[in-house]
């Protein structure tokens, strides 16, 4: 059932193509400014109004999904915090208390959460969406993180998640995370599709250092030898060394890429999750905007091998989506530029020396 | 006359001090999150908050002021665009067509535009001030750009443009320049209160490359050798080398800093203004924000003789305060973080391990 839902999303993806980019930078290159000054707003403009397939792209209504979940591995000291605060970190953005209520408040981004696999029960609680796995993943050191149905239920529940969001009217999505031990995921992920060295892609994640980034690295490279993910096959991955809210992170990419809406990549969590979406259907890559350089080491690596530069660099290490939220002024900054700008012929400005 | 208000100006401003950083910093470190782990944005509400004297900073209502103005050493081919779009800039701004009109209807910043110096008579045109000190500088590579008074008189304008934006509530400045050829004595002036090289410090501003780039390099050289300005004597380097926008940024900067109003520096020229009101007054570099790493070289020399780390790094070089406005949505981020989010006792949410 999943299965084909998922098949019919991505078969609803038609890759980004440039056939429009010499309209929309001629629009660019006549507005009252020199040519490129406005940098990488220019670029940003240029991706929106391609993968919208429009020459007026549009960054509102946006809307931010945060997807939570937790992790086998997290009991193995990968983390600097205990593994309820995943639960109470969900209940805290329920309340409204948590940075990224604050951002989505202040971007005028709706919010959704969404229970992907937490490890607790919330039972009937208003504002949450329960789109539950399993508690949790097992410890991907010792086996799977997840059944391969189950990376099908997780990709499902950010299929549907996007599908409302878009339902809803949002032109702009930002996907986050919560997930208390989910740098470690990550890194085995970016590890095995992009085929480098655990200690190349494990970071101190929140806060862990010393002995603790060891037994990091170790878990990643377990996971990894345990498991032996095939990077040919990212259900497979998503299934052995992912996470529950990565799959939906994934799947959300993909379901707002069939309806040729942006989605604007968090950190390395959420980063991962575009890894996954982009190794189950590559056309996802034109959809895709990087919002924030995270400072794990295996944050670049990822976003190299999906041509991505990201566009914020403030040294946040948060995760739930707080670094997309952000980047999300500049996303409605740029296509207000393509939009609103005056012309030069029509502002009576000369053009250059020779104007 | 300007000499009294500008002495009366800096004999107002008080030295940021450090006394309630461990308020701030304690507050920032109680809130549902890792501690530091946004990054940039804690290093922004604790500075907004040390210059505003409160653990409550604000950052709206904002005010972005655009100061215009010629310069005689545009008529050496220094830049890519004519001098008479400097008042055809001012005439898009007016009308709303310009990047920074975009980007501060965005960001709800009110924006004023002011012409210390433009080489054209506007006449009555609703909506410019008009402090108009001379038609342009003459041309820093025969002399000085122009006399004390006029550069008094140009710091005065700022002075007053600040004042009424503070006058009006502004919690929140930004500072933007509009001056074809005004990359030039920006470079003079971090030249001579950096002691570097003008090599070092002259880039290729909106546009310009090999000839015209050498030009400006033998440009910045010539003024300094015919002007041999005194980097003890700011108020004379400004008359010397500078550009009559540019002292009116540093006036901004004094008049801003006095009512404990942080100014948010947009790129090379704003930042040759702050070096400026820096020279003329030191403790105004607390009240300093710097907004966008600029692709001009001297750039990050001016910066870091300041002490400042921008915040964006976007390639714009366009100049206008869009870098400064766009900014104003990290600065808004961060004072609502502190403002708004949850602390770990009032949401219930652990602490580190050992929580």
């Amino acid at each position: 059932m999943s299965d084909a839902l998922l098949a019919a999303t991505m078969a609803g993806i038609r890759p980004v193509t440039d056939d429009d980019a010499p309209a929309v930078q001629g629009r660019l290159d006549r507005l009252t400014k020199p040519p490129g000054s406005l940098g990488r707003l220019e670029g940003l403009a240029l991706r929106l109004a391609l993968a919208q397939d429009t020459l007026k792209p549009r960054a509102t209504p946006r809307a931010v999904i945060v997807f939570a979940a937790d992790h086998g591995v997290a009991a193995e000291g990968v983390s600097a915090y205990p593994r309820e605060v995943t639960a109470q970190m969900v209940l805290n953005f329920l309340a409204g208390g948590a940075a990224v209520n604050v951002l989505a408040r202040q971007a005028d981004a709706r919010l959704t959460v969404v229970d992907v696999g937490v490890d607790h029960e919330f039972g009937d609680i208003p504002g949450l969406v329960s789109a539950k796995v399993r508690r949790g993943t097992a410890s991907i050191t010792r086996g799977p993180a997840m059944s391969r149905d189950e990376a099908h239920a997780a990709l499902a529940a950010g299929i549907a998640a996007a599908e409302r969001a878009v339902g809803d009217g949002a032109a702009l999505l930002a996907v986050g995370d919560m997930g208390i031990g989910n740098t470690t995921p990550s890194a085995a992920i970016t590890a095995c599709m992009t085929a480098h060295l655990p200690a190349e892609v494990t970071g101190r994640g929140t806060g862990v250092g010393g002995d603790a980034l060891a037994r990091k690295v170790a878990a990643v490279a377990k996971a990894l030898e345990v498991n032996r993910p095939d990077p040919a096959d990212a259900l497979g991955v998503l299934a052995a060394v992912g996470g529950l809210e990565i799959g939906a992170i994934a799947g959300a990419i993909l379901a707002a890429a069939k309806h040729r809406i942006p989605t604007l990549i968090d950190g390395y969590i959420a980063t991962a999750g575009a890894l996954i979406a982009h190794g189950l259907c590559p056309a996802v890559a034109g959809y895709l905007v990087a919002a924030h350089r995270s400072a794990e080491p295996g944050h670049a690596i990822a976003l190299g091998h999906l041509g991505l530069e990201p566009l914020l660099t403030l040294d946040l290490r948060l995760g739930e989506g707080t670094g997309a939220v952000l980047a999300m002024h500049l996303a409605e900054a740029a296509v207000r530029v393509l939009d609103e700008m005056a012309t030069f012929e029509g502002a009576g400005v000369s053009d250059r020396s020779d104007g």
